[in-house]
């Protein structure tokens, strides 16, 4: 990623990627899938890069909510089927495993960037495309949008990119378990039903409503939201009394922060808090 | 809290709060937070007097059943903003600390606590009122109701009281992450479609639903609810495996009740069974 | 288990149970529950026999998908009160753990098998009868339905057969409490705006739309379905970082299986793959 490396610290903004878009206007990042003619399929150089930008912003604190989406009326078709599913059949257990946990490093550095991060669904989102929209916090969606874990479709598991494990925890394991094993799509009305989608929106206001949302998030208290994003990674597996205690120990940190003291002094003087981050 | 030790045994009935209503109807307990002018906001003192009333409930074989509510109208406001708020942002570390351990531990013995609690939700349930109701094990609620984990707004992290840990179980995680990040407030009827409330009802009648739902398991098996909801704190970091095996124990014990053989007894006279708790 | 040894591998076919119905159909199996003079309860006999049946699907390849539903429009009453409340309540405690594990223990066989195992349930579905529809991976159900785990209800706790555990996953942990404290049923539509069904069928359509589903999953792929499985089942208790990994171990795996190659051939050819299931 030799565009966006992390010790140079002006760069954000000017991040040029090679293989999907990015576009930042005032903290609020723009990731657009965007190879359109095909539906905005991933391939290995994408994977690689977007694993690399979620794991570079843990560091850019210039970027403050990201929002991720696809050109031109889908989000993306998946794991492409020529560049990426024909190689992966010809790969040895050593290749297909560097294949797989690259994959779920993507999954794992979307979840463990401090900025929110929201993906705005229309039309096809498939396979890898569904795992990344799954590791956004929020999601976005027209009343087209479908949304498909087709691997066992393509003779494989459903446990591909922490989708067994993530999915059961938004939508119950009941419904995880039938888009898992059968492979098809959720349309958006039953996905907003569901808990998939936060919100249905039109399609001709999909992309404004997630900018809008994710300019919101953006304002702060971006301190507050990094660790609202750990302990919501972290409780997982937590027993209750320990993670009660994590949250304790999170909140009294964030109760340092200017941010929390900004936010009474403008209470005090009825007025609206303006955060900056720390 | 000098009016409950729990070496006093006969006292559960008239014990009288400094902080908040708390009456007791054969068994059935009603804790009201009382400061409607300003909507039933939480202080220093009620936090604490709170967790020291639900940690004593452990040794309270005289109550039964719990039902939490608001005066007038409100739920909650959440911590004060000039009570607790304010000074909070003067403290130190480890006074913060022990703040949100204190909070942290209300959660803890609400959960802890073996009798079913209630919350009875009508207006604003805002921040630390938000959290003592998810703490509950069932919610009833109003359409005007409105639940907002707010502590984004006050320049804070979600992760306040557990919420990172138990809304996600309640609702999804991808709802819980919307709430938790934005600070908005869910209103009744989507509350109630989310799985937040258990059931919708009208203003007018939402104190005497809640009661009745509480006097219907006053009514027992109490021993049984007692393991039923420790069960249910404790399965949330245990494997499949080793859950089903503590269900197995917990269960084999409940069947040396005499309520167990109480119930069977009724069926057989085809009688209502008349639970006695041991 | 004396007409189905695992060590026969032959008689899958033609393996007759005692105490339940056992139909396969082109690698599709349908258990019956077939006591309907009396809504079809669970005995201690079809306990262990379900029990073992499902062990033993371990080591069966010819079973691809199961169907468990009961007969003459009821699913299953549960733990018969004459032949089983009664027994237990003279029961030491060595013997009740017995049985609390073998009741466990069916859960954990269901859960356990590579096999997807699909619910069709239609009127009572109660106590053991929900606890085994709840163990199923996925549910179709009649608006009819009324699925009760009523174990309060004979003075015992709702944490039977992992109740308390899996549950709150496929419903939430504030509906799940509800159901667990209270035992009331649970009606159909309510059923499926919960997650508890995957859908509502009708009353004539059940078994065949059950079977058609099953059908579908039997057609594979057969042994990613069998790590689909395995990963839902593990998941529960992992970090994100661990269950991540372990997807992408899990899937490396599946990428050396021939039925993934079966699928890009067919793809290249514009055909419908044709599984085989290795």
């Amino acid at each position: 990623m030799e565009n966006f490396d992390v010790s140079d610290m002006a760069a954000a903004q000017d991040y040029a990627p090679k293989h999907f878009l990015w576009e930042v206007t005032d903290g609020v990042a723009l990731l657009t899938l965007n190879r359109p003619e095909r539906k905005n399929p991933i391939t290995f150089q994408s994977y690689g890069e977007m694993r690399d930008l979620f794991r570079a912003l843990v560091y850019r604190d210039d970027i403050k909510a990201v929002v991720i989406t696809g050109a031109e009326g889908n989000f993306s078709s998946g794991g492409d089927v020529h560049d990426i599913i024909g190689p992966l059949t010809k790969m040895d257990m050593k290749q297909l495993l560097r294949f797989t946990r690259m994959t779920g490093d993507l999954v794992k550095a979307i979840r463990n960037c401090p900025q929110p991060v929201i993906a705005a669904i229309d039309g096809i989102c498939a396979g890898a495309g569904a795992a990344i929209s799954m590791a956004a916090d929020m999601r976005l969606g027209t009343a087209d949008s479908k949304t498909a874990f087709l691997f066992t479709r393509v003779g494989l598991a459903g446990c591909d990119m922490g989708a067994c494990t993530i999915l059961p925890r938004i939508i119950g394991v009941g419904r995880a378990s039938e888009l898992l094993f059968t492979g098809r799509a959720m349309g958006g009305e039953e996905a907003e039903r569901w808990g998939w989608l936060n919100r249905l929106v039109a399609k001709d206001t999909l992309l404004a409503d997630a900018l809008k949302l994710a300019r919101q998030l953006a304002d702060g208290p971006n301190f507050g939201h990094s660790m609202t994003k750990t302990a919501i990674n972290h409780q997982w597996s937590m027993s209750l009394e320990m993670a009660i205690e994590a949250e304790a120990q999170a909140q009294a940190i964030c109760m340092q922060t200017q941010d929390f003291t900004r936010a009474y002094n403008a209470f005090v003087a009825k007025e609206k808090p303006k955060f900056e981050g720390n």
